[in-house]
This record gives structure tokens, sequence and C-alpha cells, in this order.
């Protein structure tokens, strides 16, 4: 975090909270831990639990409850809140903002962009974009640089888009929707049919739908559908370098870690939760609320509700329980061979 | 899919086809499995033992068999075909065309092409790409924006890269190809000597070979080799996010999917299957037609025909015999300690 | 490999060492070890013990040790050196500014860098690049085509970006720093708070700090910090494709070999080793030197020097000889069966 924020910033966001102390510095350096705060850092005391670091804390302002009866240190500064968790969230706002200035509204000289496109005044179109016929870019919506859209893709309003993001032909993006860079969003769907000259492409015809609030992480890759649509639901949050396959149907706010791989017309419910590095089988569904751990290998549909870990999976405490027997099958096996000598 | 075929449209196709019904809307809304279509939709009926559907099916249009025996019920048309699943091909490939229209022939205005690149003239280079000195786009090979190739490489005829796709110095890249986005090919091989310095970098001076009527997917990745080729083999189809390493050899009409990493101076030879998220160590040979299934180690080599799945992989009925076990291992443990307490 | 060396230009290189027979093409082809090199090919005998093939190999030179008896075959040509792996180093060295020559010094005038930019007169931007405010590029540092740099975006000096590299806002990239084509650097970090609103994003206002003589492999991604740095040691090397989360440290001279994940606030000491597509879930500290098998799963903290295998992991060894055992688990069962039906 760079030193861009200063104490009048701060002051400025809680005008009526009390202060006691004083803040040294004037530039605030970071956000920490209480433990791990340094004398220009600013921290916070969110859950009373913590109270006995506040002593040994050595950050230069705190965002402490209006009942704390800890007194600051000399070089310190204290800002009564009711809620300090809630105006660390504001503290945090106005340094994104800062840190993450709007891009300017309009379009780069150099971007290109078809004149059948349609972007909105308000837009924002990085340098070196591309926008394919018939496409739209809705309000307040930014795509960083070096973005491509296909023809006919719909960006809906208030989202961004990072540097490198591809949008192939017909997929539409919704609001409130970011993409981190290096997104591909409609790669051609994995299918091919055997036949005496080799494998024969299957073209895939269909479309993505990401709804709205959706986040996708840098690199991750959406195929689109063979005949209809893939779709990840309102509020799923997908992490780095995940593998959607063609035809899959994601959800309302599941939550997918990185490098998960999910292969062709998998169904996953509301609020599945996925680990790093899970897979799924192809033609599976997952129901709401499922969480599946790290490394998993889902090969069966899965029940609401299920938390399944392994590969295969097996629910999670059977897992857990054959793990420990597994580090006992040395003993094991030295056991019954004694007993075989001793018969 | 977009509603941009007519009823005219598929008419044309067949126009010898014997035909029954009226299809009221005009317009096709989709093609769909027969349980699974709409009103709109149109969908066939490829394998007679689907027959109890026909009768179900909402579908608008339907390809069906010369002999069958069902009649359309009030606004669906049936159109009598020798083979219907040929026929869906033909109605797939006229709505690949209009859902994808070729790009336009020639080089893009925004694009860079060095004075000694050679461009077939019926080839298309779209936006924001840059070809390298010395380097040669055959004829009809289509370059999707942002696309780059380094020096001294190689597009054959007919060939397609998706945006953003990166091909470094020296590569080839053979006819009937498709480079899905992000896809990177000759990236550096992960090589380096031990030394009292820290890691030296091997350098890597060899490059990749991607042979005829090749697909790989989106952000895959293939190193180029130490000194000779990294080689993709005729009419292998590699899916999203795979790593190749350095000097690996795979042969002809291989199919590996998402996510799967091959170490450095493997060989596959011809038809082997591997599944998503398996991964080999390097040097290994993996013999003809092996399979491979999802997230398997493979740490030895592999005889031809082979079926492996686990880690460490083991011959499939096994490992399948095995995981059966495992679960009941609490029994097996639960039945062995009350055997010694009857002793 | 091009044939782009000639005799001359090795001679060159070893302007003092005697040589002995003739070399016919005076083109070179290639660079191979001793049993798989052509006629045309440079070879060398680095460890006595290859010796048995010097007199079976067909390379066409050969650089071999000063006091080597076996003498050339018609046609070859030995070049005697007093250490023949050195001499290589030499022949690939040279052969590596001709395979890669530099890239010319300047900016590309299709590039675009922001007025408040900084770019030194020795470095290159190639293509298309964007060059973000307040950013600096140091000299002779390298960029390829399409790169981005956000604002206030540090690279040192002698560092080489290739092609599609995206470095977000307030990243700083150390010198001697190799980053892959489609590298993303400073991603938003995985991070949201459950609310009754679905997911709430935490904001990552922190950055990516990598140190000097570091490479990352293509298409991989490491997301920035939640407030401070994720941060990636000198000398460690990172291969394609891995996920590096939010606030990890990654000591000095680390192997993270490709597909690897590591999760959110992981420390990697130095030294530590990793294999491809192991994970690591968060908050986890792995000691000086430890190494991790492939596809192993990490979920508690690692001692240093620690080598651990498997999902979950268990130290090498115990995992092999459980390996081992789990293969004879259909016997135990039978055994144990037969003995209950004998009782």
């Amino acid at each position: 975090m760079s030193l861009i924020l200063d104490l009048a910033d701060i002051i400025s966001l809680f005008p009526d909270a009390h202060t006691t102390g004083n803040f040294r510095s004037g530039k605030i350096s970071g956000i920490s831990s209480l433990l791990e705060a340094k004398e220009g850092d600013l921290s916070f005391l969110g859950n009373p639990k913590y109270r006995k670091h506040l002593e040994q804390t050595r950050a230069g302002i705190l965002l402490v409850p209006l009942d704390e009866p800890v007194l600051p240190k000399d070089g310190q500064l204290f800002i009564y809140l009711e809620n300090p968790s809630a105006g660390l969230a504001y503290v945090c706002r106005l340094l994104e903002e800062k840190i993450f200035p709007p891009s300017p509204v309009g379009v780069h000289p150099s971007a290109f962009i078809e004149p059948t496109a349609e972007v909105d005044p308000t837009a924002s179109v990085g340098p070196f974009c591309y926008i394919g016929e018939n496409s739209k870019v809705g309000r307040n919506t930014t795509l960083g640089s070096h973005c491509h859209l296909g023809h006919n893709v719909t960006l809906r309003d208030h989202s961004q888009l990072h540097p490198g993001v591809k949008i192939l032909p017909h997929c539409e993006i919704g609001n409130y929707v970011t993409l981190n860079a290096g997104v591909v969003i409609g790669s051609e769907g994995y299918g091919f049919d055997q036949s005496d000259q080799g494998h024969q492409k299957i073209p895939h015809l269909g479309k993505v739908i990401v709804e709205d609030h959706v986040e996708i992480g840098a690199n991750t890759c959406i195929d689109r559908a063979r005949f209809d649509q893939t779709r990840i639901g309102h509020g799923t949050k997908i992490d780095n370098l995940v593998q959607i396959g063609h035809n899959v149907k994601i959800g309302r706010d599941c939550l997918i870690v990185a490098q998960v791989g999910i292969s062709g017309s998998v169904i996953l419910e509301d609020e599945v939760i996925v680990g790093g590095q899970a897979g799924f089988a192809g033609h599976i569904k997952v129901g709401k609320g499922a969480k599946i751990a790290g490394q998993a290998g889902i090969t069966k549909n899965v029940n609401p509700g299920e938390f399944l870990k392994g590969n295969p999976a097996l629910p999670f405490h059977l897992s857990q329980r054959i793990s420990v027997l597994q580090r006992k099958l040395p003993d094991l096996f030295n056991r019954f061979a004694q007993e075989k000598m001793n018969d």
C-alpha cells in the first residue's frame, strides 16, 4: 500500500467521532492487524477478544469501540466508533478510490470500435481494446487495455474488465461483474466425435451468460455451450485459473476457488463451495449448499448440503477417518503377519 | 444460440426431403434434445431407442428417419431423412456460418506486420496483431485480435488463432489448426542448473511444432524444447489450461482434457486419452492407446492400452477395488481389534 | 533449432583450443546428446562415464576433454577443452543470441506511454504496449508486444517481459526478472465477507513485489495483497499456470513447478521445492528447504527440510510404504475373510 492517506482524510470520514491522543507522523503508512501494525499504521479493535493486543500494538491510529477503557499511549490516536469494523470498511473504500482511481470516461484513442457497436458515453474503453460488430457496452462499465469483445457481445452496467479479457461472440455479461486480467469467456467447447478420419470437432453454437455481481479470476476460462448457454449465476465468485466446460450451469452465490476444473454439462446449484484444484466429471449435479474439499475428485451426483473430500470423494468425516487408518496400515499388516506366525 | 435461422433455411438444406405437418413460428429458437426442446426448437431422432421421447417432445421441427411411424402433433413439422444425425450436422454447419461469419480477408489497419513477414492475401489478420520478422501466415488462416507472432514463426493454411494467442520465435503451426484465446506456444522451458549463485537458467533454444488438425484450448501453454522440438501430433485435441513442458512429444489423435500437466521430455504415443487434471512426471513414455483417468499421477512408463487411475496410478479395476476396500477399513480395524480381545 | 551456426562461429569461441579431424557440412544442424546426435550436430563429452558413447556417436563436432584418448572418425571434428560442459554453455549462449536477437532499443511507434511514465532510453518497449501513469521501466528492460503496466508500476533493470504480460497498479518488479507470456501480476485477491446480500468483496489494496532474478512461467497469476505485499523472493523460479494467492510470501531460491496452487497468506521459506499440481491451504508455513511432491495436498505447517507426499500429505517414505500396502489390501481382506471361515 502506498502512502496516500493522511490524518485529515481519516478524520473527515468520522466527523462526529470522539478522539483521544495524538498521531505524530501525519501520513498513514498502512492498515494492519493490532499485532502486526507498525508506528505509522492504522489498526482497529473489531472484536473484544483481541483487547489484550490493544495494549501491545504499535499502531499510530486505532478505531476502537465507544466504551473502550484502555487509553492510547503517547503518539497514538484513538477514534471511538460504534462499529470499528464498519469504520475500517469506510477507510478501505476511501483508500481504494485513491489507489485505483476510476479510469477516464470515454474511448481511448488507440481503441478500435466497429461502427455498429454501441458504447455508452459513461463507459471507459482502454488502450488497444477491440469491440466487435453489434456489441454493446453499458453505463459506467470499464474495459482495461487490450480487451477483446467479439461481435454481438453484451456488457451491461457498472462492470469492470481488467486488461486482456477476451469475450467471444454472442456472450452476455451482467451488471456489477468483475473479470480479472486474461479471462476468456466463450472459448470453444471441448467435444469431438470419433470417426475414421480422427476426432471430428462438434461445433459449439451456444454462448456464455454471466449474471450480475459475478467475479471471475485471472486467466480463468469459460467455454460456450453446444446449443444453449453456459451460465454463471448471480453473485457467484470464481478464482484464478479455473476451467468451466461447455453447458455448465452454476447457481447463485457459489464460491469456486483457484484451479478448479468443471467438466461439460455439470450443474452446481446455489451456494455450492468448491475448494482449490477440485475436479468434476461431466454431467454431474451438485445439490444446493454442498461443500467440496480442495483437490477432491467428484464423479457422481452430490446431495444438497453434503461435504465431500478425496478422490474418489467420500463424506468428509469418513474420508478423514480413513486417512487416519491408512497411517496405521503398516502396523495392521505387521500385526496380521505376526498372528499368522503365532498360529 | 441467437435467432438467426428460419424455416426456409432448413428446408433449403434438404430440398428432396418429404415433410409433414406445420411449424408455426417461422423462426427457429434453438436446437435441443427431444426432452429439453421448447416450442420453437429443432430436434431430431438419431437413435430409435429414444422413439418414446418423440411423442413427448415439444420441439417445433423434427428430423426423423424415413420410416418413422409416429405422426407430428399440431404445430409440429417432421422432415424425413435417411440419416437424421447427419442432417443435424448440416443444420449445425449452416448455423455455425451464421453465428461465426468468416473474418474479413486482409490485414486490419491497426495490425503491425514487419516488412520481412509474409502474409498470404487470403489470410485474415485482426486488430492489434503483431507479426514478427520473417514470419509467414498461410492461405485462409485467420488471426483474431491481439495475436503475437514472434520472428521466424510459420503458420500454414486454414488455421484459426483466436484473440490473444502468442506464438514465440521459430515455432511452426500446421494446417487446419485451432488455437483458442490466450494460448501460449513456445514459452521458455523450465530448467535450471544448481549453482553456488542460485538456480541458473538453462537456455531453451528449440521450438514447438504443432502438426495439422490439432486443436488447443484457451490459455494452454506449450514450452519450447531445449535443443530440438516440443511436438504435438496430427489430430491431437488439447483442452483449456493444459501445461506441456519442454521436449514433450505427443503422438497422433490424442485427447488431453483440461488442466492436465505434462512434464518435460514425456512421450505420449498415438491415441492416448488423458482425463482432466492428471499429471505426468518427467521423462515418462506412455504407450499407444493408453487411458489415464482424471487427476491420476503418472510417475512411471505406461504400457500401450493400459488404463490407469489414482496417485500413485494403478490399473483401473485394481484402483476401483482398492477404493471400495478403503471404505471398509474402519470395519476391518474394528473387527481386528475385537478378535484380539476375544483371543 | 534453426541452422544458424557454422563451424567458424564455434572455432572462434575457442581460439586457443587444439582440434583434430574434419567437419564436412560446415553448417551445424543442432546440439544433441552423444547417442541422439545426427551427422551435422554438435555434441560433447561432459562426464567420463559416457566415454563408451563417444565411439558410437554420429555427431559431426565434439567438445571433448584435453586428455581424450579416443580419436575422431572420418568426418568428425574434436575440439579439446579443459571443461567441455562449460564449453557447451558458451556455444549455447552464442546460439541464444542468434536465435533470440535482442529487441530493438526504444519504444515501438504503436505503443502508448502515459506522459508521466518514465522509460529508460536503453529499454525496449514492444508493439501495442501500454504503460500507465507514473510507471517506470529501467535500464535494458524489454517488454514484448501487448504488455500492460498499470499506473505506478516499477520495473527495474535487465528484466524481460514476454508478450501479453499484465502488471496491475503499484506492483514492483526487480532486476533480471523474466516474466513469460500471459503472466498476470497483481490481480484482485480472492476474499469475500458473507452477508445477507451475498458475498461482499474485500478490497485488496496491497501490491505484489517480485524480487531480483525471479522467473515466472506463462499464464501464471499472482494476486495482490489485502494491505501489504504478496512477495516472490530473490532467485525463485515459478513454472507455468501457477496460482499464487494474496499475501503469500515466497522466500529465496524456491522452485515451484507448473499448476501449483498456493492459497492466501501461505509462507514458503527459502529453498522450498514444490512439485507440479501440488496445492496449499491458506495460512500455512512451509519451512526452509522442504520438498513437496507433485499433486500433494498440504493443509498443515511443514517443518524445515521435510519431504511430503500425498493428500493428506505424509512423510515421503511413509507415503510410499502405505501406497505399497494399499495394493495389498485385496489380499489382506481375502486372508482375513478366510481366517474367519477357518475359526
